[in-house]
């Protein structure tokens, strides 16, 4: 590791967030820090990139070994204009979040807090995206400082194989009641969602979704599991959406003849 | 096979897509056909979803085994939609494209088509997404009805392992130069990017995302491989992001310790 490490800091939910605060916090205490998040909240976000209006940052703060700007842009833009127009080179790692709710599971497809993490790894950057199992404003971050210290420093040590990340998600439980950290697959889960049908003042319908998480894989060794057996999960994860073992079966269909 | 099944047609081109338009087309000689799509260019929306405004759905067009709907969604709540509030239950497939332009490769996560079709295959419905590698309005989809037909028709009477769906590209060629489908592995690849700097009449900057993709894998049994030899492409994919083979690397950090 060298001494000071270059962190490049974003997240999905704004760069007002609590958790993108706590994240900078430790971040600092860990290195040479840019920052660049997204002006206003982007959860839901996904891996979506902005290609029809152009972008912009803005300079909040600079500091020595610090600098922070919003940008108008999804977390995926927020990764990339830090990456190739703030630094204009590879940061050492990126960080992402803390995000405020679940990206375990399948939630992870939907996350923009993961996404920004998923494009660092395509570039050849490590990276971590951290998730706190808690929705309120007033989440309670100080309690997982230690832990995401830990972690970060495990990835500036022992690096990680290009192409890979890590999605790390953290119970909401007092600090004395995390157990410790699990290295998990991902879990299989579903939202079961319906929209909820409205009428307006011009009595047109409109749809709200609306959803219920449902984990289908209690399987020890998940991070669905870890996270409720109150371990902090670790997913190591990459971007090929290949099913491999499927491509034998679909090979004796024959298509071709 | 069921004599008429239901086929939900969406993409992430939008409404009046040329693309939708031949996909329909297909679709229509195949079964009864429900189509909802977003009402703009959605391209790069990736797995967004709506969370932050309600959805409206708009009918166009109603005949014997036959609707249609726009949305003022993402693709994902366009097949979410077609799904909930229009079927009330589940098509027999979900087809999506057919695609101006490539997603084979990385291209994958940030498509919305193949957004809409992953989150078919969470819902447990077998789905396919299309995409022909011309980006132009004036691409020429006749060529491949037939091959489009073939593959439809083959996950019709194999069915595909629940959470399994196929992401199909289509080479830019003549179809007499077509040699035929070949199922693969996603290849490793990634855009190099830069960002355009301009500055406004107000004076300040303004940037624009550019790129150029670059395939950083071209072994056989890829797509870049089959599409650079001018084969249809053919993957199986579903959403696991876990980097199954670093699991163990990272248990070694002992983070617990």
């Amino acid at each position: 590791m060298k001494k000071k490490p270059l962190i490049l800091v974003t997240n999905d939910d704004g760069i007002y967030a609590p958790g993108l605060r706590k994240l900078i916090e430790i971040a600092r205490g860990l290195g040479k820090v840019v920052v660049v998040a997204p002006d206003t909240a982007m959860s839901g976000m996904s891996h979506a990139i902005t290609v029809k209006f152009p972008l912009r940052l803005k300079k909040i703060a600079e500091e020595k070994d610090y600098v922070e700007y919003s940008c108008n842009g999804t977390p995926v833009d927020a990764m990339k204009l830090g990456e190739k127009v703030v630094i204009k080179g590879k940061p050492d790692i990126v960080l992402s979040g803390i995000n405020h709710g679940s990206n375990a599971s399948v939630n992870i497809i939907y996350s923009g807090t993961m996404a920004a993490v998923l494009e660092a790894s395509i570039d050849g950057i490590p990276g971590i995206g951290f998730s706190l199992l808690d929705y309120s404003h007033n989440a309670d971050f100080d309690a997982v400082e230690d832990y995401l210290t830990i972690i970060i420093k495990g990835v500036l040590q022992n690096g990680l194989p290009a192409g890979t990340c890590l999605n790390v998600n953290i119970p909401a439980v007092k600090k004395e009641e995390i157990k410790g950290i699990r290295v998990c697959k991902q879990a299989k889960g579903r939202w079961e969602e319906e929209f909820q049908e409205r009428i307006d003042p011009h009595n047109s319908n409109y749809y709200w979704l609306t959803g219920v998480f449902k984990n289908g894989d209690a399987e020890e060794g998940t991070d669905s599991w870890a996270l409720a057996n109150n371990y902090i999960s670790v997913v190591p994860v990459h971007v090929d959406f290949t099913d491999h073992k499927v491509i034998a079966q679909v090979k004796k269909w024959n298509l071709d003849a």
